[in-house]
């Protein structure tokens, strides 16, 4: 970490597929990232549009764990869906309120390359692990020092001519890991729950405050299970590798921050 | 034109939606793009792989005079087949072979804001017209000095919201004419015919060099006609705002530039 020559904040948002497929939902979200201050990052889901096109096709959605098993087929209707609809819709809505977005790949200017996953012991096919080492974050910081905002996708690339399917979470953490070399950077992951909480149909449950210790004794005692753990896990990671602050929070709450803060 | 301030030269490289689609001349002609000395840029179409895209999805095409009417169905399918799965399968097969580039539409940056076409006298849906004045050089020539290839898809957006399906040789115009300001600039429209032919069904029959006056003349004696027209007025209007040299050819020719050059 080079901290003295880090070139101010960066604020990493992640929000997942069920925003990106609610317009009104959505353009409130735009409005808001928009008005937060300094240096600013999107990365965007989209499986609820995807498992909806993949039906629409014809084509069956096989998960496991909560992700994508991406065969060929499947891997044009996220690339369709993510690179193409769901980004570029994105990228048109933030130039309307002022924002100058472009969106992007991991394949675009090399950004994220990716290795695909082994088929050992699950076959996940078309899906993608990225290393914070080998993010492009020369080019995302040129420009984002150029005034534009980088949203991306959850699309990567192996360098051998093959897109490949990556949880946008993990895009999220990956970016966030990378560019703390050069930013003072925090990662808000966006979801449609107010935060961790204890009771997870009681909002008022939230848990305002966890360590990486209370994160263990929680998950010890099932309090935290199921889809959290993959985003808690990419959390604790991002801020051994540099990430300032995690914060996991309901979209609506983006610019309150309010949510459960990670330290 | 501010000629004492060009930057070096430019080509730019427009192909067609039936090489798109397929793998194998697609994959040839990448290799040899990537070939091309100095800088570059390349403009993609994918109008077979559109319409198959929205057979598959039940959705009807309509064409009038060889453009499509784009209503809300049409362009999230245009929006999915152009700026996802074409656009990113050409970027992640030039990173393949070691071309530094980046897929963009025209809402990417503003790079090409446009203007929704008028509903009168034909009503062509969310079809968009670009304006070189508007597009974004700076940005453009931004990637380029920095060594990346910048690889456009036919879409644009109005600035309000909304993307807009644009024709793939107006794109590579507007980009030529525009670059031109900073840039000798070479526009090449690669097709499936060896140029511009006297006799559409003679490959031997091809026009080396045609001056605008002769255009006119092959046009009024029928010998040039059709989808030839909009490609040569795109072509002619490039050379009257500053573009050097606009070529018709093979997309097989790309490297000896066999083809009807334009004078």
């Amino acid at each position: 970490m080079i901290t003295e020559k880090k070139k101010g904040t960066l604020s990493i948002v992640k929000i997942g597929g069920n925003i990106v497929d609610n317009p009104e939902a959505l353009e409130a979200f735009l409005n808001d990232f928009h008005q937060l201050k300094g240096n600013k990052l999107l990365v965007h889901g989209g499986g609820v549009m995807a498992s909806k096109m993949a039906k629409q096709l014809g084509i069956e959605t096989k998960m496991l764990n909560g992700r994508r098993i991406t065969d060929e087929e499947t891997l044009k209707v996220v690339t369709m869906v993510y690179a193409g609809w769901g980004n570029k819709s994105i990228v048109a809505s933030l130039q309307k309120i002022g924002c100058n977005a472009i969106g992007l790949s991991g394949a675009d200017a090399n950004t994220i390359p990716a290795i695909r996953r082994s088929p050992v012991p699950i076959d996940f096919g078309f899906a993608g692990d990225p290393d914070p080492d080998k993010t492009n974050i020369a080019f995302i910081s040129q420009l984002i020092e150029s005034g534009i905002t980088p949203v991306f996708c959850a699309i990567t690339h192996d360098g051998n001519g093959s897109l490949l399917n990556t949880n946008a979470d993990t895009i999220a953490y990956t970016i966030a890991a990378a560019c703390s070399e050069i930013y003072q950077t925090t990662l808000h992951y966006c979801f449609e729950k107010e935060g961790v909480l204890r009771d997870i149909n009681d909002p008022d449950s939230l848990i305002a405050m966890m360590t990486r210790e209370e994160y263990e004794a929680y998950k010890q005692q099932g309090i935290i299970a199921d889809g959290m753990i993959p985003k808690l896990d990419n959390s604790f990671k991002a801020m051994i590798n540099g990430v300032s602050q995690v914060i996991i929070l309901h979209a609506k709450n983006l610019l309150s921050g309010k949510g459960t803060v990670l330290g």
